[in-house]
């Protein structure tokens, strides 16, 4: 018996492939869906079966792509009307070699939601693992923001879920979510991926509570929901053929890109911020790599063509791949040759000054600080007068920023302030620095801080 | 500049990279196009050209998929009604970075069979390389033999194409032809994949004779024609979508394989000839891996799924990709578990009876060797009265083999033999020996060896 | 926080990389350690701290290739005078970025074992993992048959290591121990590698058990000592500089092979089972690469060149791999070309005759079933009348073989068998067949089967 | 047989492996010598020879490694005194399976150097390749400069040896030279790595010259002459063992790295120029990871442990890759986490300010501008009044510089200007900005360049 895991970096989410003698069945798949047949062919397994723990809303899953190259069925909570696979009830129990896989009803991160015990037959009823999807993490449990008009309702469910349905699996049973910290499933997450049921009912703050306060807790927290969910929601109700092969990305010289620039389409410098404060192409959109999966979602539209600045072509395919587990299926272009090519066409350069949190002590009282971090960053600490304006939401109230001071994007190392930089320069700010370091360095240097609301 | 050689295993198929700057051109790729998509990310080039210098026949030619994914253009000579890409004359320049490559139409080995000289601005007008298809090979030249009313004429074409148009660009010219030694497509390749038309107009022995013996020559010569030949033409004329992606080999147990045999399905040991002789499914056919290649086109029907017996999933996929090569589209199933699967179920197992060079010497008089090699490889020296037929046809010759006397099946190394004796066995024949070594051992204990047609 | 897994097939041996922020541990190192290193690139961390939970005895530590590499301190527990590392203290505490790593003294399979427990500050003072090493496995717990004449005493001793150290971490707690199923170091282990306290405490047959019942089931139990086991003893209790370059493997030709085996020289046929029944060069001996580290410290001198008959090259250096692990430095070299180089070289070639279990059945009264199993396996099953001589000790036992007579090796499923019919093969026995499918064979046709010692 | 290409990047050394049958040869090994292992392990050859063309004076040559791990015996040419391996001389003749191969004494380049002439036995005495070492390049031949006493004489002998040796093997023999394009062993290079003696004969301009105007053309030449060739030239005179296992590198907090600074001790910045212009560490040194191999030799020294800041740690171990081939075994160090890790730190940042070719000729009476180039790069067009310091010399001339006047760095496309501009950063000057662009930018605007000495 084996349980591997795949991590999705980016999206921080965790799938697994479960198997035992010659068989397999993979939880909540991922677009690409290589890395399961990989372990299939390295373990010498049949993939049998896929579970979603629930619809997915950010990112597209791979149950049908998967199902169509292994002939895998799958398997759904119920609660939505899913267009594809088949629904399993609480209890139902399905065999794998000497595993038996038992499906428990877990609603309250969505209605559908299910988690799966996994037990070996040797060791008769005690479970060894269980998946819990979005119910319960490893130091934090499921959003239950998803139904506005229900929240006191489904905050209650997820809390029966988690009290009646998992922590009864025992102490002693391993805890496998379908998120790792840094998803945008959820803030508290733990920084590792792994767990026990006995150490969650211990130590994860929100199993620390009563019903009621866990109600409270759940109703005061504040999550964005980026606007491609949406598209996510709709893609994993209906399913489809979603799988490849895909285009490759196609070269743009110089004037192919200024003439996208032009044209309106997004050119997206995915290189680090640090090369894009160095030098870049003026009027990109600033969005490195690793920011993608975050942020693709805020700030790219789905119908029009993508151009990239990057390091190399390589790095371009591999924003493609994390673009694709988005659902973004339009043309991909780059600039062929990279940035060295703009720069020796003689073209004018764009780049963005940096100021150090010492610097930015110095000169407070002469700009605008634009702190770009999400709600509960923000809460938990900012420096004073600074403006608030989450990164996602930015392009829509650039009306509210003002024109005539000097502005100082924020945020928490100074990252997603630079992508905020970007979004002021392309909208004609000329004032703009970047505080590289941000919140961090502020603490380092003892900045002082105010807590709340702001 | 580059020039990036792809070379296809079992096939001996040569395709080839060549690009410059940002760009790159692709000629004969073969069907899995992935190699020369990895060359072009590792380039940082687009793909905007797919030569083909003639309509392959011996594999599906992946034109069609590596357009569909890089949006490049397809070349072709004229001389046949291809359903797709565009026709292209003698003579024909088209511009790659700074490299230029010439269309010569150079017929023979087919009608529409083309040559591409490649030449760099820096150096003129002498090509630095030229791709020639199946015209000229490193020591020897194409098959003549696809237009049987027209022998004559179409080698007197090959060899004012080699003279006239291939030669002609110079003794410096690096050639690059379209298969190596091995192929289905040639004899007497060298076993390098390296030349210049300097050293092969003095080293060539087809380049040595006068037209008048080298048309006697190509007439002379004797070559098989797989009847999987059919298929890869007509699919290679209408090309079509034929990208993946492909569905996984599907586990059976001891029981599935039992009932594939008993179906009449055929199932196929890939494992080396030694454990196939050492232990193996009553009934299975034994093909292995490296033989795949060029044998499965003989022995192999297009319409039934294929059960394999190997050492690992990761063989069956790897056959499974060979057999793509070839067309084959067909379920694959394998024996989870491999041959121990079947040996610990208690099932009845066969074996191989093996003899070396010196007993089949000793026992020569009682026995009937069966010689399965080509009709080149017999005529150039076989045991005297050995029987001959080629193994491509064994399955149809059966009825022409004695039942009562015992038979050693012979090649040259002694695989192919096992091959043939599989399929005695198959068919029933009890007294069936393998003489591992075969005509190498034969020599090397200096047999007595007859030359001729026998 | 992250806790890596690299697995050791063959040896089944389990080591871990355990890290957190910008510095790691690596628990009981292999040799080999491009693994670790490979962890440490990949997640940014350097490697400050080398545990070995015990001084291993199977296989040669890497603890002083890996401190060479990164400047690492090595951790001892005490009971063993190391002539390097550091020796640590019941209690000690490391601090490791923001995980704890806390030392237990749990004797018993050795008397320096230790356990560690690994605890994250944001959590208290529960263990996340503890890394038992030989103490306690998956299903099973540590040998205690190292110090005979201290066997009740030290018995006791793990069983108070067991309940009085490392159950009381909590049933939450995740073990990571030093060996999975397969390993020479237990017999009872399951076939998965994780699991955790609560897990084992409820199913661990072994931790069902009274003290009392405990020390008298570990005296009851039968394990083997291969000789090798000194040797490893040895070079982990002094350490030393024991990383690579080594140089590679040696072609021979047939003639070299020949004279290898003329002076006495072991030549080892590293190929599948089945192969080696096929077609061998005579006075081989059989053992398949996946059991060489079982079986290569049994059979195989330290001190003597070995040579190799093999698949390929690729296979000669895993096979090396291997033995380096196992402590073989001494010269490899294979037979170039593989078996087939010998085929065609015109020479004897040897096969080993099968037996399906059906047609030993009807055949049982006519040879002697000689069962190569390890004691344990004997007792829990054999065939009424087979001789039962453990594989390791076979070369030493062979005076006490009839030669008159047929034998049929036998085992579980007709591999280590085959290892054993080669040994007979060697010494002369000319009537051997071995018994493909073995006991699993026999069981799935119903074969009568008796227990006990036989 | 088999040639096989191993192409070094930055270096743009070309090395072979040359191989038939189950033997194989290297031609001028580099130091980390697993490129020519896994060749001979997929190939299934035994590395018998190791040719040095001459005593390479850029790189740490491997043969004695490759010596060390494969039994190899290691030739040399006559004129040297090398204290391992073996002389070879003029027509000295090596068989290789079915391959000879022949020396060719080649002196001019160095008076050891030597060519190798590869024929196969099937086609006599056609040469089928040559590797010419550093006599002949593909566009280009070999510097003459390392003996300035005897310019002439040197310059007369390569030409004799071109001539009289090399070209008469005929104009189908392939070129294998021992240098790309790149390489600071010549300037003329072709961007391509594969010609032919004729096309060479036909096209490389050195070779249309007369025996006098070859030696004028010669003796005009300027070439670099890095100060670490002295160590290379020694240490590739002696051997040694030069062969891993090498230490990791060694992460350093940001305090790690500012008590570094302090010390004096270099910290080099090895991520991309822009990168570097975006945001650095004050003090550090940028030398992008790709031009490392070309400027480490001018700007490193030997002696002292190196800090590295760098993307990831994979980057910096890529790096130390490049700095071993050039004989640095000095400890390295990295910052942790990289530039984020400083950034958040609260301390300084650094920056270079960009300026854009079209920027720089408005601003061109206001600055001075510093050209870092190659004089032959600067003598074919530079910016008039531009002042020119090679790189290589600007630590050592920084007297030489105004303090009191903005300096614009530049070289051809902005990068090398970059290190220039870190080298003045270090030095205290503090009104420099790099143009991006640089040559290429300047001409694609079409400002104005004189030629010549400036």
């Amino acid at each position: 018996m084996f349980i591997e895991t795949i991590y999705t970096p980016g999206l921080a989410s965790l799938s697994y492939v479960i198997g035992d003698g010659d068989v397999a069945a993979v939880v909540d798949p991922r677009r690409d869906v290589e890395p399961y047949l990989e372990v299939a062919k390295r373990r010498g397994v049949d993939i049998r079966l896929v579970f979603e723990t629930h619809r997915n809303e950010d990112f597209v899953v791979g149950s049908c792509p998967l199902a169509a190259r292994t002939g895998a069925s799958i398997l759904h909570g119920r609660g939505l009307d899913f267009e594809y696979g088949e629904l399993v009830d609480e209890g139902r129990r399905v065999e794998l070699g000497a595993v038996s896989l038992t499906v428990l009803h877990t609603p309250g991160h969505t209605d559908e939601s299910i988690s799966i015990a996994a037990r070996h037959h040797d060791t008769g009823d005690s479970p060894l693992a269980v998946f819990t999807g979005d119910a319960l993490f490893v130091g934090d449990v499921g959003r239950t923001d998803f139904y506005p008009d229900r929240a006191k309702e489904v905050a209650g469910l997820l809390y029966d879920s988690l009290f009646d349905k998992i922590l009864p699996l025992g102490d002693g049973c391993i805890l496998h979510p379908a998120h790792g910290a840094g998803s945008v499933c959820g803030d508290g997450m733990a920084d590792r991926n792994f767990s026990t049921l006995g150490h969650e009912r211990r130590h994860n703050p929100m199993l620390q509570l009563s019903r009621a306060d866990f109600i409270e807790a759940k109703l005061a927290e504040h999550h964005e929901t980026p606007p491609y969910f949406e598209r996510m929601e709709h893609l994993n109700r209906v399913g489809g053929d979603l799988d490849g092969p895909f285009a490759t990305p196609r070269g743009l010289s110089v004037d192919g890109v200024a003439k996208a620039l032009d044209g309106g389409g997004p050119v997206i410098d995915v290189r680090s911020p640090q090369a894009f404060a160095g030098s870049h192409v003026p009027g990109a959109l600033c969005i490195p790599e690793s920011m993608v999966p975050a942020y693709a979602g805020w700030l790219l539209p789905y119908e029009t063509p993508l151009t990239f600045i990057a390091d190399d072509r390589a790095q371009v395919e591999r924003v493609g791949t994390h673009l694709r587990r988005l659902g973004y299926d339009a043309e991909r272009r780059w600039l062929h040759g990279g940035i060295t090519r703009w720069e020796t066409s003689g073209r004018r350069l764009g780049q963005v000054e940096a100021i150090s949190a010492r610097r930015l002590r110095e000169a407070i009282d002469d700009v605008l600080v634009l702190d770009v971090r999400k709600v509960s960053e923000y809460r938990s600490g900012h420096i004073e007068g600074a403006r608030h304006v989450f990164l996602g939401r930015l392009p829509a109230l650039l009306g509210e920023l003002p024109r005539d001071r000097p502005i100082v994007t924020f945020c928490g190392s100074g990252r997603r302030a630079l992508i905020g930089a970007s979004i002021l320069r392309q909208a004609g700010f000329t004032r703009v620095q970047n505080c590289f370091g941000s919140m961090k360095a502020w603490r380092a240097i003892e900045g002082p801080v105010v807590e709340g609301a702001g």
